[in-house]
């Protein structure tokens, strides 16, 4: 039975640090991605990764990839199913494949939060999005709103001003919590309409989206909503290994990226930071990857 | 009197990223740097920063250089003597200015420790250097030593065997607890001779090194001596400003990179994280800067 130093379920930024610096301890380290590079490929533009002024997402996706590659991780393009530990070793199973480690590192990432209002589900691929990087382009002229109130919604909302002729940004609360650079932006560019506290009751159509109607009996003539909202952290399997959550269902950690479980480790989106970027989750990984080879070393470090 | 929202002391890895994510935040921030690019800059070859395959520390100083300056970062290289409170507003001095801010952060690194052994300061720069990457050269087909046991003594002495006809790593403990990926070249490279358990008593020459002595009593001719024996954080600022430091003499911080001085942060090699790297260093300046945008909004945050 081949037995891995680590396994590393996830391939974004953090999992991917991970991967690159467990490599470089001499671990036997497998990688399993179900999205190479992760979350951050489905980001249109990059500026806030240190030392690089501009990139786009998937550049900087892939350039983590093919360094964790080029470190001697074994990638592997699997979705893991379930986690468990069979006496002292860790046991993840794909729907084809089952690997074994001697330590398991979760970089699960997160999911976008749904609106959960009536057409969201009926409409979905039919005008109801979750990346305004990755769908955008198909709205060119016309009317689209997105739901969100935070950063994300204001730096897609200028993505997709870009296309369309007209962008809602639709608030619930009474304040767009962006980073002041993009709130400046959002507020000089003419396309775009806030309204603030306003949320959707029901999406509807024929064939494709065609308006929404708010909770307040307002109706907004639309070809296009996109959902930005937030995330939803990816932390079922580590719940199943027993591992502590806290009340956001997020993985607890600790400054040595450690969860409850001995042996295992998590980083990135998933995990219980509250201010959560590329470059910390990436942080983390690193640190995962090093406590993991302390734990294979007797706890001793180098 | 001009108030800025942060002042950032130190213009490494961990202060230019935090200055970068600061200016993003639309913060009026100054960053004052002795080094600028910081310790990495004297770093021969890096390829451990996520994403980079291969750079040299120099390159890797510049791009965060160049990143917290097209932010709008206020870069200045001044080494700044003193800091304290008056009411509520921190104040920085350097031997010309002194600088007003609202929030602080210490990003003020480390320095090399010393042997504290005969000859070490009499010969420093005539053949006792701290710095492989910086002075190796000047040793070409010359006999080196290289005192320490840990990854960066294995790592300097790989570079220095690219110019020396021989380098001792002289060891104080019985093993080398090197990088396996660099352990591995070390034992390959037959101009590389360790010893372990071994110290020097002396640093001996007229003009420049000639010789040690080692506690055993055995002496070595070389010309030049490399001292790897780790760093000392540099925390006496910190420390005049009431942050609590560890028995290290390293600050406390949590993982909101805050210090136990409300406004203060730290992040980067002057802090108590046991595994200090440059990425790790990055994310807690990136912490930092945003956690003190909080602090200035009223903790509330975005």
């Amino acid at each position: 039975m081949e037995v891995f130093d680590m396994l590393i379920v996830g391939g974004g930024c953090a999992g991917l640090s991970a991967g690159m610096y467990a490599a470089r301890l001499n671990l036997k380290t497998a990688l399993f991605a179900e999205l190479p590079g992760g979350l951050i490929t489905t980001t249109h533009i990059v500026e806030n990764w240190p030392g690089v002024i501009s990139t786009s997402g998937p550049n900087l996706g892939m350039s983590l990839w093919e360094h964790a590659k080029a470190s001697g991780v074994v990638m592997k393009s699997e979705t893991i199913k379930s986690a468990e530990k069979q006496g002292d070793i860790f046991v993840v199973k794909s729907s084809r494949n089952e690997y074994h480690g001697k330590t398991l590192v979760f970089a699960t990432g997160s999911k976008h939060r749904h609106l959960d209002c009536k057409g969201e589900e009926e409409f979905a691929n039919r005008g109801v999005s979750y990346c305004a990087l990755c769908d955008g382009a198909f709205y060119k002229e016309k009317v689209v709103a997105i739901v969100g109130g935070g950063d994300t919604a204001a730096k897609e909302s200028l993505f997709l001003a870009q296309h369309a002729s007209k962008v809602y940004i639709i608030v619930r609360k009474d304040v767009l919590r962006a980073e002041p650079a993009n709130y400046k932006l959002v507020m000089n560019e003419p396309k775009i309409e806030i309204l603030f506290q306003q949320e959707i009751e029901e999406i509807m159509g024929t064939k494709n989206v065609e308006k929404v109607r708010l909770k307040s009996g307002r109706e907004l003539d639309v070809q296009g909503v996109f959902v930005a909202i937030g995330q939803l952290p990816l932390t079922d399997l580590a719940e199943s290994l027993g591992a502590e959550l806290n009340a956001k269902k997020e993985i607890v950690i600790n400054r040595h990226s450690e969860t409850s479980v001995p042996g295992v480790y998590a980083c990135g989106d998933c995990t219980d930071t509250e201010f959560k970027q590329a470059i910390t989750g990436s942080a983390e990984g690193v640190t995962a990857a090093y406590y993991g080879f302390a734990y294979l070393k007797g706890g001793g470090g180098f």
